[in-house]
C-alpha cells in the first residue's frame, strides 16, 4: 500500500436496515469523532443500499473529496451481504479461501459452541488485493483496499466489531498515515452548569483566542465543552494556556476531561481515598449500578447496589421504616435518605446513593408530578439530599437522575 | 406545485456536528421509518458540512435517483445556517419579509419569555418560491420547493420539530402524493439461535417467496429477521402465509415482533401469569435490572434487584453460604444458584434471575478466564443455571449475559 497521509475521510453505510431507519447508523457518528480526534476532517457520511449499482456509485462520487472511505455492513453470510464481492470486483481482485481465517473462525465456533455451516465458507473467501486487519469479536475482517487516490476499508456494520478493529489494526494504521497538519482537541466535561451560562462564563476568555473553535455539547445534565484548532504554529502552548484559563474559571463545573464517564472521575477518587461506596435505587432502576459497574475494575471500590422498586422490598432489604412509608410516601427526603442509610449498613460502604421517584409516564400525583426524584447522598455520619423536578421521558428523567446523583456524590467526595 | 407520485426518497442532514460525531444522526432513521411506512422506498442518507459547495453538490447528484429530498438542519439564526439561502440561490427565489411569520414568532417567543432580538428576523425571511410548512413547536417552518423533477423539503434539524411538521403538513402531502405500489413489512425478533443457522433452518420457506426480500439484523445474542416486499397484488395474502410459516419453523425462538426489546415480552408474560420477579447479579452490574425497568409499568411485575458485586454482600444479603464461596467460587453453578434463592427469598418474587461470571478485562484464571460466566434462572422449586464461555469485551460479555438470561428466563416462564 502506498504511504500517503489521510487528511480526508467519509464514511459509507451499507444496508437497508439503515435506511429505512430499523438501525440508526451510529457508526458513522462514532467513527467521526474517531477520525476527528486524529486530526482527520470528515467530507461526508452516506448511507446506501444493500445494491451493486449503489455501492459502486457511491464510492466513485464519494474518492474524489477524500483520502479515506470507511464502509461499514454488508459482510455477513447471508444473501444480502454483498459488500465484498462489489469491492472485490471494483479492485479487480480475485477471490481465494482464506485457510488461515477458516482455521481460526471454526475454533471459535467451537468454542462458542455454535455449530459449523456450509455459509460460513463464505466468510472466509477474501479478495486477495485485501490487507486483512483481525477481528477477534466477530467472523467477518476488516479489509483494507487501495482504490485509485483512496484508501477503502471495509469493516463489519456491527458496532463493537468494527471499534474493534478500528481500535486495533486502525489505530496504527491512521498513525503511520497521520494527516500532514497540527491538530489540537480538548474537551472538559462539566456539570451542573447549562449550555448558555456556561457560553457566558467564558465568553472573554474564547474572545481571547479566535483561532480555537468552541462546541457546546449538551447531553444528560450535564455539558461538554470541546476546543478545537487546526494547523498553527505555536497551537501547543496557546492551546495549554487556554485549557488551564477554562479549568480556573469553571472551576468545581469540571467533572473530568476527553471522553471519561463521570462514573470513572468518582472511581478514582474513592480508590484516592480509600473508600467503598454502595447504592440503593428506586426510580434509576439499575441504571446507576450499571453505569458504574461498567467501569474495568470498579469491584474494588464498588461494594454493590439494592434496585428496591417494590416497597416491600425497601422495607424487608433496606429496612426503610413501614411508618416512613406511610407518612411520607417512597417519593420523599425521609424514605429516600433511610435507603441511603439501609444499604451503607448491609454492605459496610462508606458512601453511597440512593434514589427514588416517579420517572413516568404515569403514576403520578397532583403534589407529586411525573418528574419529582429525591436523591440521598453522604456517609453514615453525613446524609444529603436533593429534590429534583424534570419533566422529561422516562428514559430521560432517568439518565438526569444518575449523571445529578453521581455528580453529587463526586463533590461530597472532594470536600 | 406539480401533482405526482412520490415513490423514492432520501434524505440529506446538514451540520458539521454530525459529521464530527457530537450529534447522532437519528433524523435519518426516523425519517426512513416514516417514508418505509408510507410504501416510499428509501435510496440513500447522506450528511454534509454547512458549506454551500457540498449542500449543493450534494442536492444535484441526488435528485437524480430520488423524488424527494428531505433536508434537516441549518436553518437556524446562527452564522452557520445557510440552507435556506443555498436553497433560494438553487430555485432562484427572491427573498421576502414574512409579516405573518414574524408577528407569530413574536407572540411565541413572549409567550415563553425569550428576549425577542434582531438574529430572530433572520428567520422570517423567506424565499418566495417555497411553500412554508407551519411549525408550532420552534421557530423556522419547513419549505417545500421544486428543483427539476424532484421536490425538496426543507426542515429544522431539531428532531421534534422535525417530527412535528413531518406528522402535520407533511403527511397530507405524502398521501396526495402516495407512491403508486404496494408494500409490505414484517419484523420477528429471534433469540438463541444465530445468524448463519437461522438461514439455513428457513432456507427452503425463503425459496418459495422470492418476491420477498429478507435481511437479518444481529445484535447481542438476538437476530432480528426482516421480510418486505413492495407491489405484488395477492401481497398481503403471500405475506401472512410466510409469516406464519416463519413463526412455526422458528417456533421457541421467537421472543416477539416489530421492535419490541425482550423485557416487554418477558413483562407480558409475567402480567399474564400474575407472577413477579426479581434478579441477583454480580457480573452484569445491574444492567438486566436496569433493562427491565426501563420498560414503562415493569414496577407491576418487578420487585427489585441485588448487585451483589463483592462476596461480603454475596453472603451478608443474598445469603451465599461462605463454604459454598470457598469451595466453588464466586463465578460457580453453586453460588449462582444460592444467588438465584437468596433473592427469590429475600424479596418475595415468583421467579428469577442471576449472574456471576467474569465479565474482563481481567480477573480471569485458567480454570476459569475471562468470559466464563454462569447465570441461574428458575423459581424456588426449580432452578436451572446455563454455563457460558465469551470472549468479548466487558460491555460485550454483559450486554450477551443479559440477553441470553431474559431468554432463558421468558422460557422458562412458557413451560
Amino acid at each position: 500500500m502506498q504511504d500517503n497521509s489521510i487528511s480526508k475521510a467519509s464514511t459509507l453505510a451499507i444496508g437497508d436496515e439503515l435506511l429505512i431507519g430499523q438501525v440508526i447508523n451510529t457508526n458513522a457518528a462514532w467513527i467521526g469523532d474517531y477520525m476527528q480526534q486524529r486530526g482527520i476532517q470528515l467530507v461526508e457520511h452516506r448511507c446506501v443500499a444493500d445494491a451493486q449499482e449503489a455501492i459502486v456509485s457511491a464510492i466513485e462520487s464519494m474518492r474524489r473529496s477524500c483520502d479515506l472511505i470507511v464502509i461499514t455492513g454488508g459482510l455477513g453470510s447471508t444473501k444480502d451481504d454483498i459488500t465484498k464481492e462489489v469491492l472485490a470486483n471494483m479492485v479487480q481482485s480475485p477471490l481465494y479461501f482464506d485457510d488461515t481465517l477458516y482455521a481460526a473462525l471454526c475454533a471459535r465456533l467451537e468454542k462458542l459452541k455454535i455449530p459449523l455451516l456450509d455459509a460460513h465458507r463464505k466468510l472466509c473467501t477474501m479478495p486477495s488485493k485485501a490487507e486483512l486487519w483481525s477481528n477477534d469479536v466477530g467472523a467477518a475482517p476488516g479489509m483494507l483496499f487501495r482504490y485509485r487516490d483512496c484508501f477503502l476499508l471495509s469493516l463489519p456494520g456491527v458496532p463493537y466489531e468494527m471499534k474493534y478493529i478500528l481500535e486495533g489494526a486502525g489505530s496504527e494504521f491512521l498513525q503511520k498515515h497521520a494527516p500532514d497538519h497540527d491538530f489540537f482537541q480538548e474537551t472538559i466535561l462539566t456539570s451542573g452548569i447549562g449550555e448558555v451560562a456556561l457560553q457566558s462564563k467564558i465568553q472573554d476568555i474564547i474572545e481571547k483566542f479566535p483561532d480555537f473553535a468552541f462546541a457546546y455539547l449538551p447531553s444528560f445534565a450535564h455539558v461538554r465543552l470541546r476546543i478545537s484548532a487546526y494547523g498553527q504554529s505555536d497551537m501547543k502552548s496557546r492551546a495549554e494556556q487556554l485549557t488551564k484559563l477554562l479549568l480556573d474559571r469553571l472551576a468545581d463545573y469540571v467533572y473530568g476531561m476527553g471522553q471519561q464517564h463521570i462514573t470513572e472521575t468518582i472511581g478514582k477518587l474513592l480508590l484516592r481515598q480509600s473508600k467503598q461506596m454502595a447504592v440503593a435505587e428506586s426510580c434509576t432502576g439499575g441504571l446507576i449500578s450499571h453505569q458504574i459497574t461498567k467501569i474495568p475494575g470498579s469491584s474494588t471500590y464498588f461494594l454493590g447496589g439494592i434496585t428496591a422498586y417494590a416497597n416491600e422490598v425497601k422495607k424487608s432489604i433496606l429496612q426503610v421504616h413501614p411508618l416512613t412509608l406511610d407518612r411520607y410516601g417512597a417519593v420523599s427526603r425521609e424514605t429516600v435518605t433511610e435507603m441511603l442509610l439501609g444499604v451503607l449498613k448491609l454492605t459496610g460502604a462508606d458512601v453511597g446513593i440512593a434514589t427514588s421517584g416517579i420517572a413516568g409516564p404515569t403514576g403520578g400525583t397532583e403534589s407529586k408530578p411525573v418528574g419529582t426524584i429525591w436523591i440521598a447522598y453522604g456517609s453514615a455520619d453525613d446524609q444529603r439530599t436533593k429534590l429534583l423536578h424534570l419533566h422529561h421521558r422516562r428514559q430521560i428523567n432517568n439518565e438526569f437522575t444518575a449523571h445529578i446523583a453521581l455528580n453529587l456524590l463526586r463533590r461530597f467526595l472532594l470536600e
